[in-house]
């Protein structure tokens, strides 16, 4: 059994919370939000001061990335303290207690179901028995648990970015394209997952086609007189890397 | 039952060969490839040359784009002859038979199984009774059958490059940052097919999430300097787009 408390409720918080309130072999013995919950029911004590924090093995902060410093250095704890942030250096946590870092990597909503079996969690801690410790906690979530230190941690952030939130503004200019020229979008969902499912077999590079990869300039030509001029830009510099890119392999 | 006769044998031809004969449905009649195709057992039958086509409901153009034009010039053929690219106009047809174009939206290779189920198909014809050939032809393989015009088609085939090669783009800048930093490449591919299946339920707009989304200048700063020099203008534009994607909306 793993005794474990999170301090705050907010998404990540909210979702992790749940996890473990179903686990058998994690025992969740604490939440601490600054505000009640309401409407909600726990297994876990739930508290709203610091002060009544009681021993945990592992006290989870899931707080936004810039309160993370403030926040622990008010932390009068023994025991392993981690954050579940993808971009804060475990030094930002500051206190007498052993630190780590717990982060899964996904994004997360409160009225979205999540199956942490299919989320990675990325960890790190400064020795080892709390990096042991750490890895049974998140086995106990998922097969998917990797060994990182912060500043793989922090670029494994930036590679997110690309991989989701630029992803996702793709999808938002074939939707915008679509929206335009009185097209259904659903038209285009199976492609997008198709074009997510076939990484899993085929490395990017490998499963890169397009007028861009096939240096087919009648087509790109005309796809920028097509293109609404906003996003030429894009358009243009996207081709020239895929270009340059594929050069440079 | 629908008679078609399938021309080119590249790697769409090669789906729709093999759709076609399993389906209890459609009858193919002939496959013409400009080589004879070795190592291969068809029921339909397979010819060299042109002048040899008899007679079929639906003849299905299957060749690079910029051969349609003059391929299509040298038919001399009754009945329906369709294209299937997305953006390569109606008109593009030359002769004095019925046109259509018969677009599935999907990217093929002819290593990969391809289940026609999952893909939409665009069907566009010169009049009413060709279109309905083409949509009873079409949902014998799938129920995702559009009717586009060719203005709509270019500008959907233009969405694609995004949602599809720009899209496989990103994720060879997430495959780079991991290996220059060590990081296995695995730990993202959770994140990409849980970015893509997200839209399936929540318009791209509204999925919109990251540091650009928040306006956290912070993280964008920090990233700016994390990420390898050459990626940084596709970072700057990509952040400056969704900023201003907001605002107008």
């Amino acid at each position: 059994m793993v005794n474990v408390s999170v301090l705050g409720y907010g998404n990540i918080g909210f979702h992790l919370v749940d996890a473990f309130e179903k686990s058998n072999v994690i025992n969740l013995i604490q939440v601490y939000n600054r505000h009640p919950i309401k409407n909600k029911s726990f297994k876990a004590e739930l508290v709203n001061n610091l002060n009544n924090l009681t021993k945990a093995d592992v006290y989870i902060i899931a707080i936004p990335d810039d309160a993370i410093k403030s926040f622990s250095s008010q932390l009068k704890l023994d025991g392993l303290v981690v954050h579940t942030s993808g971009s804060v250096n475990i030094n930002a946590l500051i206190g007498k207690f052993a630190k780590g870092v717990f982060y899964p990597l996904q994004s997360f909503s409160k009225d979205k179901v999540v199956d942490f079996k299919k989320i990675p969690i990325a960890i790190e801690a400064q020795n080892l028995s709390d990096l042991n410790l750490l890895n049974k906690l998140a086995c106990c979530l998922t097969p998917l648990v990797y060994k990182i230190d912060s500043k793989q941690r922090q670029n494994l952030h930036v590679a997110a970015v690309f991989v989701n939130n630029f992803t996702n503004y793709m999808y938002r200019i074939g939707e915008n394209i679509c929206l335009k020229n009185n097209i259904d979008f659903n038209i285009l969902k199976p492609l997008i997952l198709e074009t997510a499912k076939k990484i899993e077999t085929l490395p990017p590079t490998d499963a890169q086609t397009g007028p861009a990869k096939r240096n087919d300039k009648q087509t790109i030509t005309k796809h920028l007189k097509l293109l609404p001029s906003e996003f030429e830009e894009i358009y243009t510099l996207l081709t020239k890397f895929i270009q340059q890119h594929d050069k440079e392999l």
